[in-house]
């Protein structure tokens, strides 16, 4: 893993890194020493490792609790090259928006395409970042929204490791198998008026996780409009489970 | 307003009051002195002022908040008397619940006898308390389950001086309407394994208030299930909207 300088603003360190071909990004309290929770932040279609919400949500929960953060880039996504299949989708799925058509089997195509490789990497990174010593082998908690969503439940359901995740705005179709095997506390958010995903798609798959603990939290607006009060709701939550 | 005695225990003082026939209690911080947000707890049927989920609530609110708490005994609960048509009524009732029968209709009837007189005591009770030095007019909000939503969605659809409710464990079937004209934020509970209203009626009610504002959490359990977690909740959302 190779470690560009650190930078710091507010009390919160921002470190630049590449494990392999994976590009991201490790924020830290500023004094940091020793072990502490861990949240890996999964970004949306489209978005990157420092998208304005990730990097918000990320100076948020350092400041607040001296969590460490990290992101990276998904696959084709970011500071990352775009692969054939990959760019064939999007230009698919471009098409079918701009002519009104329905797009939501090529996004779940496109989550599914990057799942296996997301997955190897966020448990690569992973490894890696639990060898720091300011970060150290605390509990693990992985925070992704729509396709952070697509990508994350195969990677909750894979990783022992992860202790508590906040998952939403996605629906049941392609996955509520896989989420049927995550046991760990899951908080699930909705928009009661995601253009994106159906409501009842977005229920049954709340309803598809083992999680003995897990709570909806379902909001009024469309799939951008996720208020703020919920990035400290996710706060309370990890702090509740790993803090 | 009649006073009892006031008694304190872990910086909490609890007062009990009688207005009219209207049997009170009011928990305030200890050296509580001028204004503060209000918090009005309707009760459950079959309980009372004083149930311990009613003061494990108030105790914590007031000891982390510095709010003040009341609750009132609903008509026909607690120690006042019980009409004939609500004892008719709960009769009725055990009548059908012993013989494996759906009682929803009888419990709604019984709402639908008390909610008249309960608003009126309700801004009775709200009236003479916001003239006490130690709690005065600031703003106001109301937090009732299952009976104290079926109370208090009449309740805060016909009072201005309520600022933002927290309800729930109850569905759309007769109050729809009312809540129809409620705009104030409102954070509802849902129990994903309700034994006694079913998931889309609880999930219509959440649809049905009008507010901007408005968050449904869902936990999985039954009707008497609610995790303790969303205590705090409970007190953040106020705090939100109120501190």
């Amino acid at each position: 893993m190779r470690f560009n300088p650190r930078t710091s603003s507010d009390g919160v360190t921002e470190q630049l890194f590449t494990l392999d071909e994976i590009p991201g990004v490790l924020w830290t309290p500023e004094d940091a020493a020793g072990p502490r929770p861990l949240i890996l932040m999964g970004h949306g279609g489209g978005q990157h490792k420092k998208a304005p919400g990730i990097v918000a949500r990320a100076h948020h929960f350092v400041a607040e609790s001296g969590f460490a953060v990290a992101a990276i880039d998904a696959p084709n996504h970011g500071e990352r090259p775009k692969g054939e299949e990959f760019a064939r989708i999007v230009t698919e799925m471009r098409g079918r928006a701009a002519a009104g058509e329905d797009a939501t089997a090529l996004v779940l195509a496109m989550h599914s395409l990057l799942a296996g490789q997301a997955v190897a990497e966020w448990q690569a990174v992973l490894t890696v970042l639990q060898q720091l010593d300011h970060v150290g082998a605390g509990p693990v908690g992985y925070w992704g929204m729509s396709m952070g969503c697509g990508l994350g439940v195969p990677f909750v359901a894979a990783e022992p490791r992860v202790g508590a995740a906040v998952l939403g705005l996605l629906g049941a179709t392609t996955l509520a198998e896989t989420a049927a095997r995550i046991t760990v506390p899951v908080q699930f958010l909705l928009q009661w008026d995601d253009e994106l995903v159906p409501r009842a798609e977005g229920l049954a798959l709340f309803d598809a996780f083992a999680s003995a603990e897990k709570t909806l939290h379902a909001n009024p607006g469309k799939h951008g409009d996720l208020p703020r009060f919920e990035i400290d709701s996710s706060l309370r939550f990890f702090a509740r489970h790993l803090g």
